[in-house]
Formats: structure tokens, C-alpha cells, sequence
């Protein structure tokens, strides 16, 4: 076969190359689809009053998650709430979870069972159903496939679309923490490590292992009519801040000085030799919510975040779509901002 | 470890096992869950005119499917049917998917393409909106796992619980073709045969490959208000009837003579030396409709098969609990029914 006729690969074409394409091929003529595939999750017209929100999401052994150094209970609660954040990016009330389930033969019951026991228990604290599901014998590692369905009153569903020029762009809580905790965790396994390690280690380690969806927030957000549009930082501040300013095309001015870092992050940061900028801009998997409002909402923002004591800052400014993906560095100099979050089809570990 | 402290495995307690131990944790005290885990679909009270059915489905490469013997098109059509007929055996209307596939990074966009061509032609026939998904790299062949959201008009869904003595047992089409094409289909592959064989072969092979969802049966049953129980021919006759009477705790004649087999069955499980009945009993992915009516609504399913041009046999009567699960032989001497379907944990092929 001569190269040029070589089939191209999905490893060329890359994950958000088959996004794109998926896009085109799959838009919906049905106006009850109000938002098909290309946010965190659908928004389906079911009945007049209430929309219904729906997402999917592959967690595999390997690419998502190790069980060198996660429990099975660890697994399933951070898988759960992978899930439940995409409802909170979109400010619905998750309802029902429906897990489909691959799992080696040899497995034990109670790894099974410690599974979902990890699901349970996010589940139990925002009262959703596990309602379905599918079980499968796998010959290669765990395999998982969460489906959560939520309700956001009609209309009222956030999405990444609604970004304009001047908005200001908030985060809850503060970025980087999961990405560190994960070196933490990949390192102590490589090392074999047993020791309890630096208080800081612990927290980091936490904030991988059992994060927090931000479901207040976002429910708040809709229902209070305040965002123009929101995400879930799933895929890392660079990665998600991109997705938010493609679908809404706009471009955007982030400051490095503001950008919410645990003391914690800083620390491990240090020992690193790093910029602990990196690990937030880089780092998925913190599930916080990252939103833009107009600047006229800036003080009902900050009287919410005091309402449900959840740290609210101020990141950033929506610019033209000219302007592109920029930040502002603390001596005054700006850098562009490009994705350095992971694609799927070119490494092995990325979001879920 | 000693024998007495090794962990139970997975394969130990089998699928259904886990299925019963799930519904056992699981069962949800919300109102709104009308039928959690332990039917062919959940079933959710989200607005008072309408309940929304929401499966999923998992389907392995090397478990429920064969690139050896499968082009990508032929499996996304059969797994997109089988999550449909899902829908149908719920009296449902299908009306959103929702797609998670982990796929090898190798593998080529034109494959990928095919895969999602065969998505679509099912749900172009039956306007279902592809609306959401996500894709991962697979490190070990192809992983899909469907999940199909649909609507029934409240308190009309179909369910495997409400079979009563006395009901007549109905099923649509013809039972063990799709088992008789799988087993051809293996058969070449292994053969390296490419010759096109027979016409039965010819039948049989597409009766595997692009099996009919049987959505206007189920929905004319539940609208009509004519079927007690229902459930998908997915598992073999003898393992879904096990369920429907499992779930109605009932028991079950089941008449051999009346099986349908088409002529194509017949053939090839001459030329085997099997006995056709055996194919419809242990085989999987008919995809057909197993139903259980008061004896009074026969005239009526009949009427209902001409105008939908669908065959409906009536294969047997359902039973007191007590009298068991057997099947009626052709000379008037039963035999038990037990399963001869597969588990997931004992084998590599089962329903999808």
C-alpha cells in the first residue's frame, strides 16, 4: 500500500477531529433535541415543563483509572461523580444513573460489590436512582459506562454556547489539586511506597479520589438566570476554556495571578520544580465549574459562593472572537493559551 | 490462602446472580422509579402524561461480536437493534441514543464511519436522534455500550411481571435463525470459505446480522392494553421465557410442535443433524417479541399480526408456579426447560 493511499488513523485525526465530524453527521432535525452531541450533555424536550438531561460517560482500567493505586470503591465513586458533574455544567437535578458493567470473570464478588458501594455513595448524598444497567464478562480489565439522566426546568439548562464579549469568567474552588494528587497517587505506586506521606499529599490525594460535584452551583446558576454559559473542568482549565470559547465563539482573556490554587498544590508544586499554573491549567479532572456572567452579576456570584461556601474567583474576561485564547502572566505579558489537556487517541490517560 | 478464605469470583456466582443481588441493593424508595433494575428497561415517571424507558447496552469485540465475520457497518446495525428491541419489548417509542464507544487508536476513520453508517440506518428507520456519547482509545479491541432513551404514555409500559395463569404465550417471527446464520457465519470465517453458499445460508446469515426490531408489535400491545407480560427474544427462548415467569412468578407450558421455524432453520439444522427446536430454545439476538394475553384477546393479536404483517404463534400457556418451566414434546412426554442460554461469566458469547 503506498502512503498515499494508507487509511488515515483515528490517532491522526485525534478525538475532537471525530467530535467535529460526529457533529456534522448526527445534527437532529427533531426540535425536541435542543442541544444534541457536543456538550457535557444533551438537553431533550420530553414534556413542556422540564427538559431532560442526558450523558454517557467510558471509564476504562488503564486509560481512566488504575487499581495499582485506587480501591474499587475509589473507582466508582470518582466514575459516579464524573457523571454527576456533566449535570451540574448543564445546572440540571441528576435523577437516575444507569451503569453498564465489563468486568473479568475472575474478579472477586466483593471487588463487585466495593464498585458499587463506590457508586452508592454520591449517589445516596444527591438522591439519585441507580435504575439499570448491563453486566458483561471482559477479558481485558474493567470497563465502565456510567449514564446519567437529569431534569432542569425548561429552558433554563446552561450550556457552553451562550459566552459574550465582557463577560466575566468564574471558577468554583480551586484548579490543579486532582492532576497533583494523581502524580502523588502514580508515583507512591511506582515507588511502592506505603508511607503516609506530607499532610499536603493526603489532601491532594483526596481531591483526585473523591471529588466534589458542583451541583448547588450550577442549579443555582440556571435557575437564577446568572450564567451565559458554563462547563464542567473535566479536561483541564486550557482543554475546557477552549470547548466553552469554540461552541460560543468568543475568545478570552485569562489572568494567570487569579487562578485559584490550593496551598496544598503550591506546596507539592515547589517540591516539583513546577509552576502550579501548569498543573491548573493541565490538570482534568477537578470537576469544578467554570462559567461566564455579565459583569453586572459579579456581587450575587460572590454572595452564592458565601451562601453555599463554595470559593467563587473571577479568572478571566470574555474578549472578541479575534482577540483568541490568551493569558495574561503576572508580570503583564500574555501567552496563548493552547489545549494541554489529553486527547483520547494520543495518550493513554485523559478525562472521563 | 486456605480453600475456605479464597474470595467468591465472579464466575462463581454468574450473571443472573449478580442481576439479583443488584436488584436486592438497588431498589429505589423514590415514587418516580416505577421499575428499577430487572426488566428489559427502566421505567421513570418524569412528567404525568408520559414515562420515559431508559436501557443500555454493552457490546465487547471477542464477546458479542466478530470483526472476523462482521464488517463495522453490520455491528453497529445489530447492537442499534438490539438496544431498540429493547424499547419494543417495553411498548415504547425509541426517540434518543446516546453512543460511548472505546475504539483502538489504530483502527482506521473509515471503520469508525461504518460503525456509526450502521447506527444510523435503525435509527433513521425508526427516527431515533443520535444525541450524545463519548469516545475513548480502547487498548483492547472495540467496546460499545448503547444507551436508548424512549416514551410510553404513563401506566401502559410492558413489563415481564403481569403474566396470569391461563394467559396464552405469543411469539412474532421466527426463532433460531439468528443463532443458525451465527453459527454459518463462524463456520466460514474459521473455513476461510467466501464462496456464497446456500440461500438458506444467504437467509440465516441476515437474519443474525440485520435482525428487525419488533417496535409496532410491542406498541400496538401496550396501547391496546392486550399484552399481560413482555419481554425481547435477546437471551434464547428458554432463557427469556425463565425471566418473564421468574419475574410474573408463574410457571409454563411451552408447545414444541408450535415453535416457529422458518424452513431455512429447518434446512440447516438438517444438514447439522440438530434439531431446529434446539436453535430456538438456546438461541440468542432473535430480537423477536415473547408475549403472554388473556385468552379472550387471541382473535384480536391475530387481527393484529395481519395488519402489522408480522407471523404471531401462540407457543404455549402459562401455568401455577408450582407446575414449573416444561416443554410439551411433539409426542405429548415434557421435559423441563432450563436454560440454555449463556452467562456472561462462564462464557464468551452471549446476548448483547
Amino acid at each position: 500500500m503506498t502512503p498515499a493511499s494508507r487509511p488515515t488513523t483515528l490517532q491522526k485525526i485525534g478525538e475532537f477531529g471525530l467530535i467535529r465530524e460526529l457533529q456534522k453527521h448526527c445534527q437532529s432535525l427533531r426540535s425536541d433535541v435542543i442541544q444534541g452531541i457536543g456538550d457535557d450533555a444533551a438537553i431533550l424536550r420530553t414534556s413542556h415543563q422540564e427538559a431532560l438531561i442526558a450523558s454517557t460517560d467510558l471509564a476504562i482500567e488503564g486509560v481512566h483509572f488504575d487499581l495499582a493505586f485506587e480501591s474499587f470503591k475509589d473507582i466508582g465513586h470518582r466514575i459516579a461523580v464524573a457523571n454527576i458533574s456533566d449535570m451540574a455544567a448543564m445546572g440540571a437535578t441528576p435523577k437516575y444513573l444507569l451503569v453498564a458493567l465489563a468486568i473479568p470473570p475472575n474478579y472477586s464478588v466483593s471487588n463487585w460489590r466495593a464498585l458499587y458501594q463506590g457508586f452508592k455513595k454520591p449517589c445516596q448524598a444527591f438522591d439519585i436512582s441507580l435504575v439499570g444497567g448491563d453486566t458483561a464478562a471482559s477479558k481485558s480489565g474493567l470497563f465502565l459506562c456510567l449514564t446519567i439522566l437529569g431534569q432542569v426546568p425548561s429552558n433554563q439548562a446552561l450550556t457552553r454556547r451562550g459566552a459574550k464579549v465582557g463577560d466575566k469568567i468564574y471558577v468554583t474552588g480551586t484548579l490543579g489539586d486532582s492532576k497533583a494528587g494523581l502524580q502523588i497517587l502514580q508515583n507512591q505506586a511506582k515507588s511502592k511506597k506505603t508511607t503516609a506521606g506530607k499532610p499536603y499529599e493526603t489532601f491532594l490525594k483526596k481531591r483526585h479520589l473523591r471529588p466534589t460535584p458542583r451541583l448547588a452551583v450550577g442549579q443555582h446558576l440556571s435557575r437564577d438566570h446568572l450564567a451565559h454559559a458554563a462547563i464542567d473542568v473535566s479536561d483541564g482549565l486550557s482543554g475546557d476554556i477552549l470547548h466553552l470559547c469554540e461552541a460560543s465563539r468568543v475568545g478570552v482573556e485569562l489572568w494567570a495571578s487569579q487562578l485559584p490554587l490550593s496551598r496544598q498544590c503550591q506546596a507539592y508544586a515547589a517540591t516539583q520544580g513546577h509552576n502550579p499554573i501548569d498543573f491548573a491549567l493541565a490538570g482534568g479532572e477537578d470537576y469544578e465549574l467554570l462559567f461566564t456572567i455579565a459583569p453586572r452579576h459579579q456581587a450575587q456570584v460572590s454572595d452564592l459562593g458565601k451562601r453555599l461556601r463554595t470559593q467563587m474567583t473571577c479568572i478571566g474576561e470574555i474578549k472578541p472572537r479575534a482577540y483568541g485564547l490568551r493569558l495574561k502572566l503576572e508580570g503583564g505579558n500574555h501567552r496563548n493559551i493552547t489545549r494541554q489537556s489529553y486527547d483520547h487517541f494520543s495518550t493513554t490517560r485523559t478525562k472521563s
